[in-house]
């Protein structure tokens, strides 16, 4: 998850009144970096799709004061008010005291939230004690949510204009609530739609891109903007639009992403939000080919982003990681001399064992990757970062040496995702 | 990152006083859930680490008006604030007019700010545009923080008891700038000591381990708390201590480590905050021993658990990645009789493929994997998430069944963390 990094915003959806949204997070654990908070990001994803406008996030401890704060602040800026976290006997169900504090009434107890927390005990065969039973206390001014997933029930108040929703940290108990009960809501609210559509551009800095597509960008309309999204060697060109009419939106927006192609030409690798190895699986079913791998320093990474995917198994049927010396001779035959020679980062060795895997697994193309991801086995010609990789077919073999200046992990990630591309140019090329 | 989810907090270290720590994260980005905030977390844990504490996250659009009303909330409550994101010319430096305005101050040139930045311009061997020189204009009240890493730099600002400090979203710049102007600050502002020591346990869950654990965590003295951090089958358990000396603290921890693991006999696998994979790394390195893997439903995952752990060559030479029948009859050997009677999901091929690998490869020990991951490939008898594994080594061979619950990418990593975990407990038993 490192190397992602805060971006410059280029959207701004705010030319329609949407629901204005903060979601507040109790969690000591998000506050002293244990989790990383992934909950808010769903919720914040969800809510712009349901034509919401999420302005805060805010991460608290789970004390009483720090909530009662926190929803005096919210109350006071927002239209609604998503709060996870903080609920279930173990916390002594801190939200709910709070929330109740917050709005001046008592917990009262909701026979049907028991009646529920009962049956899910009975279900399970295990006996109701007292801590389970206080979960049916809620405050008095609020609509439980059924939570049909645990014992902790959401909670709905809304309080002169200003909706909050409580709902649990557990990610599948609070998706359940948000899609059940929060998400039509947002929708009811919004008159208009959004929409995306992604367009992925492969090899080309973000920073030359956006000079390539001033001109496609300044003749946007403006209830269309473009976002760029950048990660390794990849840029996602998100087109989001915000309309009346579905239909005419999308027709829109899919009449813009022709346009946009254009422009970009042969840089343009997709034109949907998939994955580099979903692209490369495209191209491959596209020409009914196989693919298989001979990892190094990827360590088995690369064939993880190839099998990741559902359906690999109709162009991928396997790879081998050599990473010793020995097993790059004894199981893909790279000759022994050529490898203390040149050394197993090498342009020789990553050709032989590309073109040894491609004949052993009896695939159309083959792909090697060999390299130093270090801390460690640096040598004097090769610092860390230095990869070799190599692809082929039948008739050609391409190769390619890379410097990385990443940490071992990015090294692995960066020199995996390489060379898939590497590997797709070929696979793309080998038509003409 | 999914399935983390917020858990009760355990750790209460509010005893003494220590800087009052909000972090303000600035990104249209993280608001719609397009990147998941790892800034935030990462400046979390190393606030604790200093012995400060984080009381808020507060993450909002990079607009003047919202950046400014954070400040102002954040100036009444925190005594340090933390603010990363909207620094640099394509934002227009929305963070620097903002700060401005909250302080009411003008923008004035630095000229060593500037020559910095065209220092770094000349290395480059790249013109300055006025973009880039304005980057050297900030609010006349703050001492500007050097960014040996980019051309944005940090701020630092003192009013009455609070500091703020402002660094660029991206994550290397950002934490060189926290590690070299931040966390001594914060450091030299506690007089309190806090450190952690953690024990790993391995295939108890979180509320059996509660259950044994509970004597020991009553007999724990005020200053050292306990905290159960589950993953998959391990549980993180650690101990958090906070003194006033450092070495009478770390004494006091490790005894008290020792007396955990008396109560957990061999449940404990590990003494200190590592991966499951360096974990069996270390037992293989103990004894002299190797390992060799033949994957199939993980697809090269189990392999990079092991080699993404730096001189994993000392006790790793290869794997092989048999994702279909013909490889897994031509590659390792099992007999295409047994593929078509059993199908690959079975206990006679995961035995067949361990010990293939372990020979072909020349180690001690060999895992095999080979289940059905989803959302496709499931049978009558044979559902998604079943998976067979079995490890061997050269007098025996240990098999075992599970039936899994998640997603493709859950059942993928919990599959490989299920396998390494197998295999450990044989490296282990082998001594006998």
């Amino acid at each position: 998850m490192t190397g992602l990094y805060i971006r410059p915003g280029h959207i701004d959806l705010n030319q329609t009144k949407s629901m204005q949204t903060e979601i507040i997070t109790i969690g000591d654990e998000i506050l002293i970096g244990q989790i990383v908070d992934t909950n808010s990001a769903w919720i914040g994803q969800q809510i712009v799709e349901a034509g919401g406008e999420v302005r805060y996030i805010t991460t608290i401890a789970d004390k009483k004061e720090e909530i009662k704060h926190a929803l005096d602040i919210a109350s006071k800026r927002s239209d609604i008010v998503l709060i996870t976290g903080g609920l279930g006997p173990t916390k002594d169900d801190v939200t709910k005291v709070s929330m109740a504090e917050h709005f001046g009434v008592e917990l009262v107890n909701y026979p049907n939230v028991l009646a529920h927390i009962e049956k899910l005990f009975a279900r399970k065969g295990r006996p109701l004690n007292d801590g389970n039973r206080s979960q049916a206390m809620l405050p008095e001014n609020c609509t439980p949510l059924q939570n049909d997933l645990g014992t902790a029930p959401g909670m709905q108040f809304d309080e002169g204009n200003v909706r909050f929703v409580s709902m649990p940290g557990v990610p599948y108990e609070m998706k359940a609530i948000m899609e059940a009960h929060v998400l039509p809501f947002v929708r009811s609210k919004n008159s208009k739609v959004l929409r995306h559509v992604t367009t992925i551009s492969a090899n080309v800095p973000e920073s030359e891109l956006m000079k390539r597509l001033s001109g496609f960008e300044s003749e946007l309309p403006a209830h269309i903007k473009l976002a760029y999204l950048p990660h390794m060697n990849l840029v996602r060109l998100r087109l989001t639009g915000r309309g009346d009419d579905e239909i005419a939106l999308e027709a829109e927006l899919t009449g813009q992403q022709r346009k946009l192609m254009e422009v970009l030409g042969d840089v343009a690798i997709a034109t949907e939000d998939i994955k580099l190895g979903q692209i490369l699986g495209q191209e491959l079913l596209k020409r009914n080919a196989t693919m298989s791998i001979a990892e190094s320093c990827t360590g088995g990474f690369a064939s993880h982003l190839i099998t990741q995917n559902s359906g690999s198994s109709a162009y991928y049927p396997g790879s081998v990681v050599t990473y010793s010396y020995d097993i790059k001779t004894s199981v893909l035959g790279v000759p022994s001399e050529l490898l203390w020679q040149q050394g197993a980062v090498s342009e020789d060795v990553v050709k032989h064992m590309a073109n040894r895997v491609r004949r052993q697994m009896n695939t159309d193309f083959g792909l090697a990757i060999s390299g130093i991801a270090g801390p460690g086995g640096a040598t004097k010609d090769k610092p860390v970062g230095t990869v070799w990789m190599a692809v082929c077919s039948n008739n050609e073999t391409v190769t390619k040496c890379y410097h990385l200046k990443g940490n071992r992990q990015q090294n692995i990630e960066r020199s995996s995702l390489l060379g898939l591309e590497l590997l797709r140019k070929l696979v793309v090329a080998s038509d003409s």
